[in-house]
């Protein structure tokens, strides 16, 4: 009965609501459609800043925002499910909960996840950073490794070295060591009497000859100088081929790791492969210029669970495109509403990346307005800017940038704070400790 | 060997980071003594406002703080770790990780926790409020319930009745009570479109015959009428005598709940009888007026955990004893420093109590600077006042100021995200969705 009302008007269904699904739903909020979006959490997360999230600078709601919040045009509604079915031929998605979607038009845009080449099992020992959950666990282990630290000293007078070892020389990977970097020798260094924070040695281990492989040479250089300036420890060519508590191994070298985190490998959501469709290696959608899987011109994939090629390139799997993809399949929608034929393929408008490295060491490849390679203060202001501005509501706007004054300007971070078990896999405490009379007593200097 | 160097120096050890705890290392931070306080947690937790974290108008680091960030004086050591043993012949301390601390002087200030009044079972499916960890428990399943009703509604057109159940009318559970009608009836009005929030019914259930016991009479009838103005079902004489997922019995009545929590019983910390001396019903420690615990002149019990009684009526276990306490024993323990005896018994400076119900309702009974009992908007601004102003940080204070200005003038929350599980113990999804055939798809509205 419910759907004669609203017979007339397309059905939109958008899965995901990252940079490229809430682009699209943002484009169709004054189209005529009846337009759902469907995303396993109730919040959009500003990925860029996730790993600020992780490292104690900014809080979950700082980066993220309830969707619902975002999407309040009258044509738009919001689940938080999961799907587990899509019908193309039907043109149904079935939900996790039991719900069956009908679509006239689909936009899957679920992203991408850790990948562990096959070893699932190193995922609890070295998490990624995708989710907030995600980083509440990193900012879990890196800020407890210190206190576990700070304990074995005043026992023991001695405590298993600082070694954060860091699997992935990307971006993330570049962030989260200059980061843990900045942590242990700015913004710890005078909270602990046994230990000294600043011992503390961060280790990238990249399984391809550069980091930033993704930036030009000369950034590339760039990075590894401020990397180096931070004492960040980088080997390139260090295939890690096995991740145990306490430790990695690089071939048959033992490294050892108090926390050990991964930014090595990502793949596509589990959706593009649930599809039937055609796939590449790491899962992602080969899709035509208009964004459509083979055969489906219902069907559009942004964002990074997208493989677009243009002019045999292949688009960065980054928020820029996200968005764009979102922008653009938004009015390819209303293209086709108005029965027009979509007229343009997709173009990607590259307007550069940029990466952290630590407080004032960044780098950036500027392609617009203007084109620049930045690196060092200069860079790290340029990102500062364009990370404000792409956040959305004013409200986190102001938030994030009042706790980057008090981080970058006072040494001081806001969100120090240990949550869950206070456990660490692999941690090596002073066992004889346990067992110790009371003639062996432990006594602060 | 270590011990030489501060030989001459007194050994104080403090238990806990609350405000007892704090209060006596603030007191103490620039005594000749060589101090220690030990905390679980590496955050301490500014409680009274612990409920709006759970009720996702302020984030959790705009309301704790690192320890050692509070504590940054020289003869300060904060050590993350858990007592297991006091031993008060030899003056010694066991912590979890094996570490044994020395004492001259022992502060125990390890507050309360829930008691489930031996039906630990219960714990799971009615979570208290006492750490931010179950503030993001509660907050989770607030919001989550409201998902999975939107969920239900979209397939099937009806969903399970938004029943919410607060054991315990104290101000914790009145506080609760109030913020979730609020979510439900002025934050959350225009974000779904199945689901109406503000039909969610809120349920106190006292066994005393009273809310807000503590509180003059004219107050608690105050309370009653301000929680009725916000739809809040208040049952009083109601002992619960079951609790299931789902529901609640009180005797042999069943009452159906999708999301219940936890308010009623409090107990002191285990702390208080591992030590060995006299505790009362609760396990709080019986102390002399000088906070002593019978015989051991050179332990101070603070806060929480201890059982004052002023003119044969106990201190209550609320943010203004416990400070006080703390100050107190700091003053105590430097007179003994300069060996002169303790002259005065703790004296309790009562300023008054406040609860707050919801957005522009509170109860407060003002005993100082001058005598008043304040309700509705006054009590109100009173309340949001010296929240603000006992904050720790001006960093807090001015986070804090923002997000309320957003939520009480915006009616905008800031920090509604759901993380961790996404269900919910008990709720009755529509089984038949699962084995929906395809005819028999729902479609929204």
């Amino acid at each position: 009965m419910q759907d004669l009302a609203t017979a007339e008007q397309k059905r939109v269904l958008i899965l995901g609501a990252g940079f490229a699904g809430l682009n699209v739903a943002k484009g169709l909020a004054d189209a005529p459609v009846n337009l759902t979006l469907v995303d396993r959490k109730n919040h959009h997360t500003f990925q860029p800043l996730l790993y600020q999230v992780a490292l104690a600078v900014l809080s979950p709601a700082d980066i993220a925002q309830p969707i619902r919040a975002i999407l309040r045009s009258p044509n738009t509604e919001v689940l938080m499910d999961e799907v587990i079915a899509v019908d193309k031929d039907t043109r149904r998605v079935t939900l996790k909960s039991g719900t069956v979607l009908r679509y006239d038009y689909l936009v899957i845009a679920t992203g991408s996840t850790h990948s562990y080449f096959g070893r699932d099992d190193w995922a609890a020992l070295a998490p990624g950073l995708k989710t907030i959950e995600d980083a509440l666990e990193i900012r879990r282990r890196v800020l407890l490794a210190f206190e576990l630290a700070e304990n074995e000293m005043q026992e023991t007078g001695q405590h298993p070295a600082l070694n954060f070892v860091i699997i992935g020389g990307g971006p993330t990977g570049v962030e989260l060591a200059g980061s843990i970097s900045d942590i242990a020798k700015l913004y710890m260094k005078s909270d602990f009497k046994h230990i000294n924070p600043s011992t503390a040695q961060v280790t990238i281990l990249e399984g391809s000859p550069h980091v930033l492989s993704m930036y030009p040479e000369d950034l590339q250089k760039k990075a590894l100088e401020q990397l180096a300036g931070l004492g960040v420890n980088v080997r390139t060519n260090a295939h890690v081929t096995d991740v145990k508590p306490g430790y990695v191994m690089v071939g048959d070298e033992k490294i050892d790791s108090v926390v050990t985190l991964w930014a090595a490998g990502v793949q596509a959501s589990p959706l593009g492969k649930l599809l039937g469709v055609e796939t590449d290696r790491r899962g992602c959608v080969v899709v035509d210029g208009y964004l459509h899987p083979a055969g489906h011109e219902e069907i559009f994939i942004c964002g990074d669970l997208a493989h677009v090629e243009i002019d045999g390139k292949q688009v960065p799997g980054v928020a820029q495109p996200a968005m764009q993809m979102g922008t653009y399949t938004a009015e390819s929608i209303k293209h086709l509403l108005r029965g027009e034929p979509i007229k343009k393929t997709f173009h990607y408008f590259d307007k550069g990346d940029m990466a952290t490295i630590g407080r004032k060491a960044a780098v950036a490849r500027v392609a617009w307005p203007f084109k620049a390679d930045l690196s060092g203060f200069p860079a790290w202001i340029a990102w500062l800017i364009v990370h404000i501005f792409f956040l959305i509501g004013f409200r986190n706007r102001l938030s994030v940038f009042r706790s980057w004054a008090y981080t970058y300007l006072f040494f001081e971070e806001g969100a120090r704070l240990i949550t869950g078990s206070q456990q660490l896999p692999g941690w090596q405490t002073h066992e004889a400790a346990a067992t110790a009379t009371p003639d062996e007593v432990s006594t602060k200097p």
